[in-house]
C-alpha cells in the first residue's frame, strides 16, 4: 500500500470533524503506517468559509461545496462528520458509487440507509466504515467483524446513549437525586444533552446505534421503525425511551436492588428469528451494566465458543470519536476494506418481523412495566 | 483471497487444541468468509497418535511428528498450540522461516522470542498472529494495533491471570474466606491451577501477557525479566506475584476500601520509556478492576485521544481462546497479515531500562507495601 498518500475531504467541521482535522494536519507522520500507507487532508466543508478560515483553517482547503468535494476526482476518501439524513446521505451514497470509500460517524444514515449502502458499496468496490457511529471511540464494530468473527453471536446488548444514561444516573444519585426534568437540564448546561433531546431520551439514538451492531452481529439490516422502545404500562404501551422514568420509578427499582436504564439489546432465535429492543430496564445494581454510569457507554457481546465479552469507555465527545473516525482512515489506507469486513453480504430490511425479546417486569408503583435483566 | 483453501495442521491437541480441531472439521462453511476464502485442517499433531484415534481424531490426520507437518510444503498455516518453551519456539520460527503463516496461544514463547520471530516474519514475510495469548477470547491486541491505531498509548494495565485472581477473590469471599493455600487448592481442585502454580502464583504468565501488550501498546519487546514482580517488604523485595498476599493482608486491604489483585501495568514516558510491573496491587473495591472478580479478566487502555478503553471477558480456557485461535485464522485466510498490523517494527528487548511505576504504597501489619492504584 506505498505509494501516493490517499487524498482525504472531511465534510464538516463540528466537534467530531475539528478533532480530526487538527490530527491530520498535526499528526500526519504518526498516522502514516509503518509500510507507507499515508493520508494527506486535501480538503474541509464548512458552513461558513470566512469563520472557518478566521478559526485557523487554511484557506486553500476549506469549501462550502460538498457535493463538489464528493466528485473531485482529486478525493478518494470522503469523511462525512456533519450528521443527519440529508445531505449526508446523498453525499455517502454519491462517493461510494463513484467507488470512493467513505469514514462516517453518522449513526442515522448508516442505520436508515445502512442495506443501501453496503449493496453500492460491494457493487462498486468502495469502502464504508463507521466504527464512530457506535460507541464513539470504543473499538466494538472492528472487533465484531474480525477478531470474534469465528463466534455465532447469540446477543448484543448494552448502554450506548450517554446522554439518557448520564440523566438516570443523575436521577439515582444518592447525594442529591434529580428529577428527571432537573436531570435533563443538567444534561443540557454540561453540553451532553442537545436542546431538542427528542432523539436521545426517547430512544432513537440507541436504536439506530442497535441496528448497527445487529448488522455486524447477525448479517441482517433491521428496521429502525420495527425496534420497540415503549414499555408496557397499565393500559398499553407507554412513553418512549426514558421519557416514562420519573424519580419515584428510580426508587421503587432501588428497593429491589435495580437500577433502570436504558438498555439496547439485540438477540438471534435458532429459527434466525431477530429480536430488538430499546427499552428503558431494571438492572441489578451490582451488575457492570447496572454500575456503568454517567456517559460512558458498555457493550456485552455474548457469542459462541467466546462467552460474554464487554467493552466499555466514552461513548461520545470529539475526541473519543475521532478516535474511532482516524482508526477507519488508517483502516482505508492499509486496504482493510469495510466495516463489515468479511462478514456476508446483509439486505434489508427484509420485512422480517423484529420481535420484542419477552422478559419479566418490574412494575413500578406508577404502572409502567419495566423489563428486567441480568 | 477466493480459490485454493490455506492447507492448516494443529500442533498439540490439549485443551485449546481440541476445541480448534472440531471447530474446523464440523464448522468449515461457518468459518469460510463471503469472499471465498477457505480454511482446511489437514493435520494434527499429538503426542500420542493412538490414543487420538481412539479418541476420534481421523486417522489420516494424526502424526507425532510435528516438524514434519511445519516442513511439509502442503501445510500453509501452523497453529501452535503445544505451550512450553521448546520445541514450540524452534517450530515457530522454522515455519516463520519458511515464510508460513503461524498462529499461536504461546504467551511464553510470544514474550519472550517475539523479537526474533517479528525479525524472521518481516523477512520472510511470513504471517505470525497471537490475539488468544492474551485474554484468551478476549479481543485486545488486535484493537490496539487497528480500532485504536491513531491513538498514543500512556498506559495499559489490567487483570490478567484467571488463577490468581480467582485465588485473590476467594480469598476476599464474604461468607467464607479462605487462606492463600486453600483458595490455591481450590483453584487447583476446579482446574484453574496446575500442580505446579509457580508459574501463576510468581507472576510469570502474567509478565509474559504484559510484554505482549506492550509490544502492541508501545512498539518494543520488553525482557521478561526486566519487569518487577516483587512488592516491597519491610527489609526490601519480598515474595513475587501473589506468594506475599495472606488473608490478614486481604483484610487489611479492605479496611482501607480496597481489595489486592494482580496487576500488569505499562506505561510510557514521554521521553519514550518505558515502565512496567506486575504487582499485587491495593485497588478501590468499587472499581472496575477492583470488581474483576473469579477468573475474569480485565484490560484497560488510557490513551489519547480516546481515554479510557476497558475489555473484559473470560480470560482463559478452551472454547474461549478457541475464539481467539479461530479468528486469527479467519484473518490469514482474508490476508490481514500480523497482529501488529502496520505497527512499526519493534526490536528488542533493547537493554533500554524498564523501570518499575513509583506509586503510594498500602503497608498491611505483615510489612508488605502493596502499591495502590485507582
Amino acid at each position: 500500500m506505498s505509494g501516493s498518500p490517499l487524498r482525504v475531504a472531511v465534510l464538516g467541521a463540528g466537534t467530531v470533524g475539528r478533532e480530526v482535522v487538527h490530527a491530520l494536519l498535526d499528526r500526519r507522520d504518526e498516522l502514516a503506517s509503518a509500510d507507507g500507507a499515508s493520508l494527506v487532508l486535501s480538503a474541509v466543508a464548512v458552513r461558513n468559509v470566512e469563520r472557518a478560515v478566521a478559526a485557523g483553517y487554511p484557506a486553500s482547503m476549506v469549501s462550502d461545496a460538498p457535493a463538489h468535494l464528493v466528485a473531485d476526482p482529486d478525493i478518494d476518501v470522503v469523511v462525512e462528520l456533519m450528521g443527519g439524513d440529508e445531505p449526508a446521505h446523498t453525499l455517502i451514497a454519491a462517493a461510494l458509487s463513484m467507488g470512493k470509500s467513505v469514514v462516517t460517524a453518522n449513526k442515522h444514515v448508516v442505520a436508515h440507509h445502512g442495506a443501501e449502502l453496503e449493496a453500492t458499496a460491494r457493487r462498486t468496490g468502495g469502502v464504508l466504515r463507521f466504527e464512530a457511529a457506535v460507541g464513539g471511540g470504543i473499538p466494538v464494530l472492528g472487533p465484531l467483524a474480525t477478531d470474534l468473527a469465528a463466534n455465532r453471536v447469540e446477543r448484543i446488548r448494552g448502554i450506548v446513549n450517554g446522554t439518557t444514561n448520564f440523566i438516570l444516573t443523575a436521577m439515582t444519585d444518592p447525594a442529591s437525586p434529580f428529577e428527571f426534568e432537573a436531570a435533563l437540564a443538567e444534561a443540557q448546561r454540561l453540553g451532553y444533552a442537545e436542546a431538542d433531546p427528542s432523539g436521545d431520551v426517547e430512544g432513537l439514538d440507541a436504536v439506530n446505534k442497535l441496528v448497527i451492531l445487529a448488522r455486524l452481529a447477525f448479517d441482517a439490516w433491521l428496521d429502525p421503525a420495527a425496534v420497540a422502545t415503549r414499555p408496557d404500562g397499565a393500559d398499553g404501551p407507554a412513553g418512549p425511551g426514558i421519557t416514562t422514568v420519573s424519580l419515584a420509578d428510580q426508587q421503587d427499582a432501588r428497593r429491589a436492588g435495580r437500577i433502570i436504564r436504558l438498555v439496547a439489546t439485540a438477540s438471534a432465535g435458532d429459527d434466525g428469528e431477530i429480536q430488538a429492543a430499546v427499552l428503558a430496564t431494571a438492572l441489578p445494581l451490582e451488575s457492570a451494566l447496572g454500575r456503568t454510569s454517567g456517559v460512558r457507554n458498555r457493550i456485552e457481546v455474548d457469542a459462541v465458543p467466546v462467552g460474554r465479552i464487554g467493552f466499555d469507555g466514552p461513548g461520545a465527545g470529539g475526541a473519543a470519536t475521532s478516535s474511532a473516525v482516524l482508526g477507519d482512515l488508517m483502516a482505508i489506507a492499509r486496504g482493510a476494506g469495510s466495516t463489515w469486513g468479511a462478514r456476508p453480504s446483509a439486505t434489508g430490511p427484509t420485512g422480517d418481523p423484529v420481535t420484542r425479546p419477552d422478559r419479566p417486569v418490574l412494575i413500578a408503583a406508577s404502572g409502567i412495566r419495566y423489563p428486567i435483566d441480568d
